[in-house]
């Protein structure tokens, strides 16, 4: 683990928390990203090494819109940048550590990611991010 | 702000949730610290630029003890690093923020620190972190 990626903050309405986030950091959002295939929109802003996620679900069965339905808005997940993300799963598998998938996958921001359960982390969504490998040109 | 300073995690058992996240971070804690005036007692991890920390209650009335009591486990604040908490959080009010308390207080880390409500910040916590000045020698 090198650095925290990002923190995953879920939001109801993502103008709204733009808005927000960008008067309580002092900058402006320097992206927004939606991922049709975890039904949410995205939107990031720098700070220091790390960057905050904002994550709005796009429809009602998008896992993010179960999350506020239980609990509110709040803090979604915490990622981590790691260098070789399928050692870090073979790694953490073997220190007992719950993955959701075993395979990397896609996300937003061009990183291959995974994800730890929440049971074997005291509650938190940890995720794992790398750098995706650049596309061949 | 800055960076992120750290992320509280709100655990039930401190020496369990010390082996596991040492486990996760590949790395063992650098300090603890019990902060009687908070009812909580802490452990810190270094992750880049920003921390871990684990809090645990010491007692059944700490506000760590409610929010287990009431949500489990898991991401309980997000610290940001300011250079001048006081300034920070006159900026932050007259930007609409709701302040729970509006004089920085001691925390742990030797740090001067403020809380935001969460009701103003999408249910997060927001703590500002100031590194304490130097005690006169």
């Amino acid at each position: 683990m090198k650095k925290i990626e990002h923190i995953g903050i879920a939001v109801k309405d993502l103008e709204e928390a733009n808005t927000t986030y960008a008067a309580l950091l002092g900058a402006e959002n320097y992206k927004t990203e939606t991922v049709e295939s975890e039904g949410v929109s995205t939107s990031f802003f720098k700070i220091g090494e790390s960057k905050i996620e904002l994550v709005a679900a796009t429809n009602e069965n998008s896992p993010v819109a179960k999350f506020i339905a239980k609990r509110g808005e709040g803090i979604h997940h915490m990622a981590f940048a790691v260098d070789d993300i399928e050692a870090e799963i073979k790694r953490l598998e073997a220190k007992g550590f719950q993955l959701i998938s075993k395979e990397p996958k896609k996300g937003a921001d061009n990183k291959l990611v995974a994800f730890l359960h929440p049971k074997s982390s005291n509650g938190v969504l940890v995720e794992l991010c790398q750098e995706a490998p650049a596309r061949p040109s």
